[in-house]
């Protein structure tokens, strides 16, 4: 079986980005992820990628991927589930049972989307409630919805929904809005936006799908608020099944601990992206791109040195 | 006088990219430099910066300079020669003798081309001389051209000029070309450029202009070779007037030291870009992106704390 330079495990901008270096410094190199473009397809609207005043996260996803391609990557559109050491060769197995042998890791793993932790929040997942209000907006044209959350995500998400939904309510349990001061000031000016400081989720209430929510405080008179579409967007959180099976030193909250080359503390094995405590733990699509060129930068040097 | 959020010092990708964090932040900014787009723009062709597949330098600074401007940027076409405090507050003053006052700094001063350091050198400057072959290339269609180096920049400049002049030298003290394997190998296909390996120019020679060079080892059994051009591609130093003018420490090789945050020891400066220890060293148009919104998102948060 053909033993390739780098696995890059993770199809978001850190991994086509460290592809891209990869195949351009003439090493092989496998992307593996099923959803192309990570997390940023999410963003409905990027302002702060350098090179595009505004762009849609699925469009800046398939441009990266697209160069990746050009370049020269392989994809194989599968999750990596288990990985082996043979001497010094790393052995893959994905979900779909197929083996691959590497010399070198990156970890492009990214963030899941934290869950709010109450009771029935997977029973109405689809139902009314969504952690992903680009992919489910759609949905409630002409409805109302509320926004749980008070971060770049979460007024992100409000200022999409505001201009599908009749009413958005934004329920945040800090006592102002943090992140990109703009978008703030856009939402504040929609006539269709209430925003409920110090307030938070503390039921979910519907038969056969979500109709009101339960808040820790009451509004209008009322502990309950009715509506038709619930948006979870209260930060993320890394994935750790990779960085358990292979060693890998995390920090308190998860992420990959790395080096300023990337390295984690795993001979053979680098992290990039939203998933390391690199660029300050700033969670941007730029700052996953660089990591990314800055692992296969340094796995360059070290193939070259063994 | 007003007083600014933050004084970006150089206007190459980190800067602009600084200034667009920043706006998006609603703190006020102005991006000081001459050369719009930095050392960035002598590039002829980028293949890999996330989400271009192929741009040149010139028009990849000049989408982030109409970003930059699109998000509020102010622009300053000035050198900044002497910073002074004042009470907390920064005082600058430009070459124009202007005075900016700003609560903190992001240094983007980039690198200066390094020189060879042999006699006459600065006679021959711009009389065949030169330290840009994406500025000067043309001057130099179907005649006899030299580059000094055998890095990145250098095979890039080797192969700028291999579609212009009639015949490319390639002179590199090292035993083999570094840096991006596909250039290296298309450059090796080319059958007007020939590599002199293990070779140091000792000397210029030439009346009112550039006519000869000296070498440190035969070549076709002579030690002069005949040429019309000489390209020094030989790396880059950060550049330390206002470091030493703030006391801000460096590293041996004369690159500012900071930290994750992208500060540096000296309260309300930071630094991004070319010019910092960060991301490896690696000197990429990504990587002074990816740190300059990481400065402006720390200064956000120092500003915010105050």
């Amino acid at each position: 079986m053909e033993i390739i330079d780098i696995a890059i495990i993770g199809n978001g901008p850190a991994g086509y980005s460290a592809s891209i270096y990869a195949s351009r410094y003439k090493l092989s190199n496998i992307i593996f992820g099923k959803l192309s473009g990570g997390t940023a397809t999410q963003a409905h609207s990027i302002c702060n990628y350098p090179g595009f005043t505004e762009i849609s996260g699925m469009e800046l996803g398939q441009k990266m991927e697209e160069q990746a391609k050009e370049n020269g990557a392989i994809f194989s559109p599968t999750s990596v589930m288990d990985i082996k050491k043979d001497g010094d060769i790393f052995v893959l197995t994905t979900d779909t049972k197929e083996e691959y042998r590497t010399k070198t890791i990156i970890l492009c793993t990214g963030t899941d989307r934290s869950k709010l932790h109450i009771p029935e929040e997977d029973k109405y997942l689809g139902r009314g409630l969504s952690y992903c209000a680009t992919c489910d907006a759609m949905f409630f044209r002409n409805k109302t919805v509320a926004v749980i959350g008070g971060d770049d995500a979460a007024t992100m998400s409000a200022l999409l929904l505001s201009d599908i939904a009749k009413q958005v309510y934004i329920i945040y349990k800090g006592t102002e809005l943090n992140g990109d001061k703009l978008r703030i000031e856009k939402l504040k000016e929609k006539e269709n936006v209430s925003i409920l400081y110090s307030a938070l989720v503390t039921g979910l209430i519907g038969e056969k799908k979500l109709e009101k929510i339960k808040l820790s405080k009451p509004y209008n008179d009322s502990n309950e608020l009715e509506l038709n579409g619930l948006f979870v967007e209260i930060g993320s959180e890394p994935n750790n099944l990779l960085p358990n099976i292979l060693g890998v030193n995390t920090d308190k909250q998860g992420y990959i601990v790395v080096d300023n080359e990337q390295k984690t503390n795993v001979e053979g094995v680098w992290a990039a992206g939203d998933c390391t405590t690199n660029s300050n733990k700033l969670k941007q699509i730029v700052t996953a791109c660089a990591e990314g060129a800055v692992a296969s930068n340094s796995i360059q040097e070290y193939l070259k040195s063994k």
